[in-house]
């Protein structure tokens, strides 16, 4: 019943080696031989089988890649460049949303039935503890925009987001707001509990300046509006903001306008990640960059020579983050 | 070498079937018993093999979503419910990038290579030969957001653009617009050509409207941004603008204002798909609502249905759009 690579090569009139070669990629074969292969192949309906012949190499070149906010435009960018990366290197992304989950006993696994290869998990909200379960699960796992740690016991790349967290204090200090807040995204998210912890480090040593924070439900433009509609509601006399994310700046500012108030001259904002769309001019948001395609590029190169070398020690990656000055603070006087 | 489910059925003091169904999606297993083989898996280094099962079952339970633009916010909404809605039910996004790629050929092979069991095209802009080309390969294909047909020759889950087209140009002359434009995405695009068409039409026996269009050359921001810009300065008359969707609306929203002219007094824009940041104050697009949450449900329930019956008899299926306004439009007086 099912058409064997041998049918095609006799159809073909050519060597089995030749229709192997022809459906595995980056193998060389002739533009003459590859379209008598590939005609015979329609012909007859083969189809090769690169999951069967995973039974015998142990590789799927099948990439695991989970993310939990499909809400956060971010992640466009995040998945174009990871699904392209994988690509451009031979490998393909299973794509697993956890999207209003938080259980990684299902995404585990699933991706074990899927005998993935490896597994990024690309989120700055799930704790080190997720990837941690696919580590011990012996899956070759990396976890991109994740909690730096001194000593990581999986392969973690991103940014200091404590470090974020006093940059925007020492930013917003040196523009002259003396009363600052700092509006984060959910209180369980990794990055949420780490931007906070540099922005009181870095505000309660600055004698000049009063703060005071509060978090949002999500890292979403709903949440960011919503929160800042109630603070605003409620009185707050921040001056400015340091928001947890790009996407509840852009909340926020919707927020603060709709307030009859204006930016930057009424209240700051700044946001964080710097994603395409804060330098539409309809938003020109001033933030904090991370360097998302460095981020995503060095991700891959760890899963991939973690496919060479499972045992591969485990490291942290970081990468410095940036102001980009743009029209939601006012300028260094 | 390799852990067998023999192996894991013996140390967790179970049958081997208790393995086979505490691994199986669905099959039915009391917790204590699963517990016990998940604790002898996880000490045994067992991966129950979904691909391995595959080869007897001809069943990978992966679906291709293919996909070739990144760039368009619209897609988040996409990938997240499309995501959500084959995990569901059971079934696995394997994602395909063809961002910059118009080649159907390699995504042909490489889905062919993982044995896919369906592929969804998530694509307004490839042609009706991209999605052939698996039906004739043998592989169940549906496309979603592709061009209309009364012959449809594989199943086409979308809207009538041409009646868009039509329905944008009637809601401009109710609104008092006399000197009215299509800005339309990039010329080779099949929405581009239908919402055209159907502009042209309507326009064309409309006698109090003069009209013109052109072309920007992707569905992004930048895109819409720059032909806008190009328009302003080459002197365009239009008093409102069709844009081809709403990322390209927001693109040409931007340059109006950087051109220091308001919206809607000086010059209105309608978009397109309604996408979720239509609705940010920050944006507040008047649009055309096109249903996404019920085309990808339908298209879904399409792809499920041919892996029952791979023989079933093409179809299209249209979903009726709506105007949503809001406020870059002047009213209707």
């Amino acid at each position: 019943m099912a058409v064997t690579l041998k049918d095609v090569a006799e159809r073909a009139g050519v060597s089995r080696s030749a229709v192997s070669r022809t459906f595995t990629e980056g193998a060389s074969v002739s533009p003459k031989t590859r379209r008598k292969v590939e005609k015979a192949a329609d012909e007859l309906g083969y189809r090769p089988n690169a999951l069967a012949s995973s039974l015998t190499t142990g590789r799927t070149k099948l990439i695991g890649l989970v993310s939990n906010n499909f809400h956060n435009p971010i992640f466009l960018e995040v998945f174009d460049r990871f699904t392209r990366g994988l690509q451009e290197r031979g490998l393909r992304p299973l794509l697993v949303n956890l999207t209003d989950e938080t259980d990684p006993e299902g995404s585990l696994n699933l991706l074990r039935q899927y005998s993935v290869d490896g597994v990024i998990v690309a989120s700055s909200t799930l704790p080190p503890d997720f990837s941690r379960a696919f580590r011990n699960a012996g899956i070759p796992v990396v976890h991109s925009f994740g909690r730096q740690s001194s000593t990581p016991q999986v392969h973690v790349v991103g940014i200091d987001n404590a470090e974020c967290g006093r940059m925007a204090v020492r930013s917003l200090a040196a523009r002259g707001y003396h009363r600052i807040a700092f509006l984060g995204g959910p209180e369980a998210a990794t990055s949420t509990q780490d931007r906070l912890r540099g922005f009181l480090d870095e505000a309660g040593r600055t004698p000049e300046i009063t703060f005071s924070h509060s978090f949002a439900e999500a890292y979403s433009f709903e949440a960011g509006r919503a929160e800042m509609l109630r603070l605003l509601d409620s009185g707050s006399e921040a001056e400015a903001y340091f928001c947890g994310d790009d996407v509840l700046s852009i909340g926020a500012l919707s927020a603060v306008r709709g307030h009859g108030l204006s930016v930057p001259e009424d209240i700051g904002i700044i946001g964080l990640n710097d994603m395409e769309m804060a330098r539409w001019e309809n938003i020109d948001l001033t933030t904090i960059r991370q360097p998302i395609p460095e981020i995503i590029e060095s991700s891959i190169e760890l899963v991939v020579a973690m496919l060479e070398d499972p045992g591969r020690f485990p490291e942290a990656r970081l990468f410095p983050c940036r102001i980009v000055e743009r029209g939601t603070l006012r300028a260094v006087p």
